[in-house]
């Protein structure tokens, strides 16, 4: 195989599939990536087994031919190599291979194509289509609540729901749900898929948060495919049924608290200073007419700060965990954000209309301490 | 005590200080900063009791006193207060301290100044000036050769050589060693300091770079002290004889090298690509009339390259750590530089008429598999 690109078109590509390369592993094929440049396009491809990516660039091929090369040293070669030069790439039937640029050369061996796992294929069948805006956002306010802890996979990965025309995603680690909304193009498909969350997070980082730019989503049973105009992302799917999050929803609330968000985090930051990982103490609001007092005790110091708040319903005093109301608040983009709770004991939700929901459950303390 | 200054003014201060304040330690006081309102002056201390620093703020006392606050605390609490703000510190006689700023309050508790180590106090009858920007440059460019190992002290601090009306700055770790000159006015001084690597850190962070705020440098024995318009940085020195320089350096070669610095730099930044911490080789340079061949050989693959040079005198074939040639081109502000080279196993100098020398220690390696 010798193929010859464009710096910058190499990097771009050799970017986006490392997403998909395996860091560490005791297998050096998922170290790789795959250059196939058997026909007469030229492909790359990454795949730790659960995820995979694969994108064409531009670029000449004087031999065809395809070679799986460390991903990591290709990426730095590239990386070092002088601005909008042409790198060629040249393999030899033994796999030694030969990248080469202006002055510079460097050799290294390569692995034969054929150790490579191609990615799956599915049918194309069902899908939907999304801009690659709405998709990025949504990850964006929903990926900081999944859950990290392997003890519990699905809680590990989000719940894409697709109902016809509307779609939600959702995460949830035992502590707080968030959920986003959006309208798709009518899909006559009900389904509902629980997407790992590393894979979402590598998608986020390749979308390019284009309005105009279409994704489109395909899936069976096992995987889901994220198809853009070159690139195309493979993922297993979380195998097991969903929490049935319609059932901890409720539009019922005793007070409701209308807040301008900057100012509220800026509080909530400041509550957070005492706090180690070893004294973890809940964040106590006091919510009286139209003055919120926030209070934090701990054995380092305290803090109290009285905030306007625009309130409807009962006084309330109730005590959150104040990282889980600040991850909610740094993902919504309105300039005020509205609260409802029930009491010191039910779960507090902040929405809007449409768009966004976050549950956060409250942290028992003693009354009697404030 | 009470006072009250404007949170960029206290934010200043307090983050000049903390360059000096111990991070983890088992004695409580080593992490406060002492806020010293018994005079007419509010002044901010922090000592580490090898590093000490005192700056000035400005601000209101509205009652006299003296307190000394963890560093951590303080400077979190100021961070997160809003910009331009006014904040007040009020310390009762159990040195409970508030901190307080518009609608928010934080309470933590202090300790006695009198706790609190004083920043030693040496005469002022000997002093150099030299502006911030000369500092701050001579430090950048030689403080990367200091070693970091404790085994051997004097290695890890500087040797500031004061000769009249020059002085110079010089750092060296066993392989290699940066020396960076300058004038001075004259000081009638003959004078060795051997500063600690971590002063020079620091100090090098608090200097403005302006090339019209002059820094004063005290000393005696054991101290150094930089005296800025309003801090005061206060050092220990490093006990002991510094090596003898003056006969490592030599003026004669066989082979003189003048080539563009950033060409190199990138050449050699390829080279580096295949070096693990586990498997470290020498970047080989065969110099041949007018050019010059780079090349590496590990075993995970192989690098060479071939660049333009200016060359006077013989051919050589010579091996360095790539690390130390890239280290001393990273802080070299010149487009070209000249290299002076004996033989393969003699030291090579990179340096210019005046300002600045390094020496860096060829390696070994085997002709025979080049």
């Amino acid at each position: 195989m010798r193929i010859s690109c464009n710096k910058e078109e190499l990097q771009r590509g050799v970017n986006i599939v490392s997403k998909a390369v395996s860091k560490k592993t005791s297998m050096k094929i998922l170290e790789c990536i795959l250059i196939d440049a058997s026909s007469d396009k030229i492909k790359l491809t990454g795949n730790d087994m659960e995820l995979g990516i694969k994108t064409i660039i531009e670029g000449d091929i004087e031999d065809t031919g395809s070679i799986a090369l460390d991903a990591k040293f290709l990426g730095d070669i590239i990386r070092t190599l002088p601005a909008n030069s042409e790198i060629t790439i040249d393999s030899d039937k033994n796999y030694t291979t030969y990248i080469t640029c202006e002055n510079s050369q460097f050799k290294l061996s390569g692995l034969p194509s054929d150790e490579f796992t191609n990615l799956p294929v599915i049918e194309k069948d069902k899908y939907i289509e999304i801009s690659s805006l709405t998709l990025k956002e949504m990850i964006r306010q929903t990926i900081f609540s999944i859950s990290t802890l392997d003890n519990n996979k699905i809680m590990t990965g989000e719940l894409l729901e697709i109902n016809n025309d509307v779609i939600r995603l959702v995460s949830l680690d035992g502590h707080r749900i968030s959920i986003r909304n959006t309208n798709i193009n009518s899909s006559e498909i009900n389904k509902k898929l629980i997407i790992p969350g590393k894979t979402l997070n590598e998608i986020s980082k390749i979308l390019s948060g284009d309005t105009e730019e279409i994704i489109s989503i395909y899936f069976d049973n096992n995987h889901v495919i994220f198809e853009f105009e070159d690139t195309l992302v493979v993922s297993r799917l979380i195998e097991g049924e969903y929490f049935n999050i319609d059932q901890m929803l409720s539009n019922d609330y005793e007070t409701k608290l209308v807040i301008n968000k900057r100012q509220f985090m800026n509080s909530i930051d400041r509550s957070m200073i005492y706090l180690t990982e070893s004294d973890k103490k809940p964040l106590i609001l006091s919510i009286n007419d139209t003055e919120m007092d926030l209070m934090m005790r701990t054995t380092k110091g305290e803090f109290k700060e009285n905030i306007e708040v625009n309130k409807e319903g009962k006084d309330i005093l109730i005590g959150f965990n104040p990282k889980f109301l600040k991850d909610a608040l740094s993902v919504i983009d309105d300039e005020d954000i509205t609260i409802y709770m029930m009491n010191a004991k039910a779960p507090c939700f902040i929405k809007d209309e449409n768009t966004y929901t976050y549950l956060i459950l409250p942290v028992n303390f003693n009354v009697n301490s404030f």
